[in-house]
Formats: C-alpha cells, structure tokens, sequence
C-alpha cells in the first residue's frame, strides 16, 4: 500500500483528481476529489469514496442517494496527481438525475443539452422529515 | 462565447481541470488544465491548448511532439469545474510515449503497469542543439 502513495502527488490541500469511468462502456461519469483516507476506504471496501471539497469530509459515493459505484480497478497517471476509477455506476452518477455529469456540450458556438435526466433529482436526495 | 463562460467555475488560479478522452475508443487519454485563454484557443483552432501549471503558460498540445489533439466536442460538467474534451489524439498523448498517462494499475494492493510505451521519449522530444 505504501508504494501506492509514494507515487501519488496531492495537492496543497492533500488531494487528486479522481475521474470516473463507466468500466464497460467508457463513458466518463465524473470528476471528483480523493485524499489519502478516501483512496485507502475504497481500496479497503471496493465502493468508491472521495472527498467532498465543499462539505470537507469523506463522501461515500451513494450513500444517501443509493448510486453507489463499484471499483473496478484503480489506476494512477504518470505524474500521479490524478486518478482514473473504473467503476461500475449503479443508476446515475450526477446529483441532477443524469448518468453522466458531462451533459453540456458545445456545439457550432452554442451550450446543448445532449442528456436528459433517468431519475428526479426529488428522488435521489427525498426530503427527510 | 460569453454563455460558455458563465457556466464555467474557474479555481483560484483561474482553471478547470480537463479530461482528454480519445472521442471513437472511449480511452481516457490524460487530465490536465485550462483557463479561459487556453479554451478560447482551443475552441477557435480546433486544435486543444491547455495551461501549463509547471510552466505557467500556453500549452498547445503536441507543439513539440507533433502528438496533436484535434477537437471533436468540448463538454462542460454540472457544476462548471471540469471539462471533457473529446478528441482525435495523433499518437500518444503522454510525454512517455504511452498511449495514455494512466497506464499503472493497481491490482492486488500493488502496482503494475498495464501498458508499454509506443514511441521511445526522445523521439518525442529530441534535443535540439
């Protein structure tokens, strides 16, 4: 496990990129943030866990919305200040209902939504009463 | 143009993280950065320019190498902080000479790596005298 870390290159605030990527399919799910906690619980467990940036804690991938993600395999780049996971996505990865997070694209100059929602945001994240 | 930059989240040092995904394989090539001059470049050549965190500059990809990377759809994520660049990637898009930079896996808590490289570096980056 050590070794894992000395590769690795985190950021003044102890942290790299981590992409998501649909393990069978390649479509990029996501970008998010993993410390070294993070890594170490998904490598322990085999759900993925990152770094919440705006929240400042772990954020177990699901947790509360159900769309957990499975890892598949871990890889690092050759700087090691970022992260591929090959996961296996249960329903969607964007808190907006979306499979991906990458559902803007710019076409002839102009934003385009090219993905519709699979689930109400209401019902990933339901009013706890 | 202007929409395209409202919708985008620039980071303290005025950047966003950039995946490069090879648009017809689905291989997630490499994760860099842009800012908004880089995007601007890139969006009107057609041809991807980064930013150069270490240099502290423009970044035209495969300017040196000749390993260009062509356009084909730039993609905004839900909160604006990431972009997914789908390219054509002329020969390998890391300075190793590998095909991707995330070519070291970790499988069974150790480190291996799933990929040779396909151009000797200094072929890529002759010194010029």
């Amino acid at each position: 496990m050590s070794d894992i870390f000395d590769r690795l290159s985190f950021n003044e605030s102890g942290l790299v990129a981590a992409i998501a990527q649909q393990h069978d399919t390649g479509e990029v799910l996501m970008l998010a943030w993993m410390n070294s906690e993070s890594i170490e619980e998904t490598l322990a467990t085999g759900q993925v866990c990152y770094f919440s940036r705006s929240r400042g804690k772990l954020w177990r991938k699901g947790e509360t919305s159900g769309q957990v993600q499975r890892l598949v395999e871990l890889r690092i780049d050759c700087d090691g200040d970022a992260l591929l996971l090959l996961v296996d996505q249960t329903g969607v990865a964007c808190h907006t209902g979306r499979r991906s997070c990458f559902y803007t694209a710019i076409q002839n100059g102009a934003l385009l939504e090219i993905a519709a929602p699979e689930i109400a945001p209401d019902e990933l994240y339901p009013i706890t009463k």
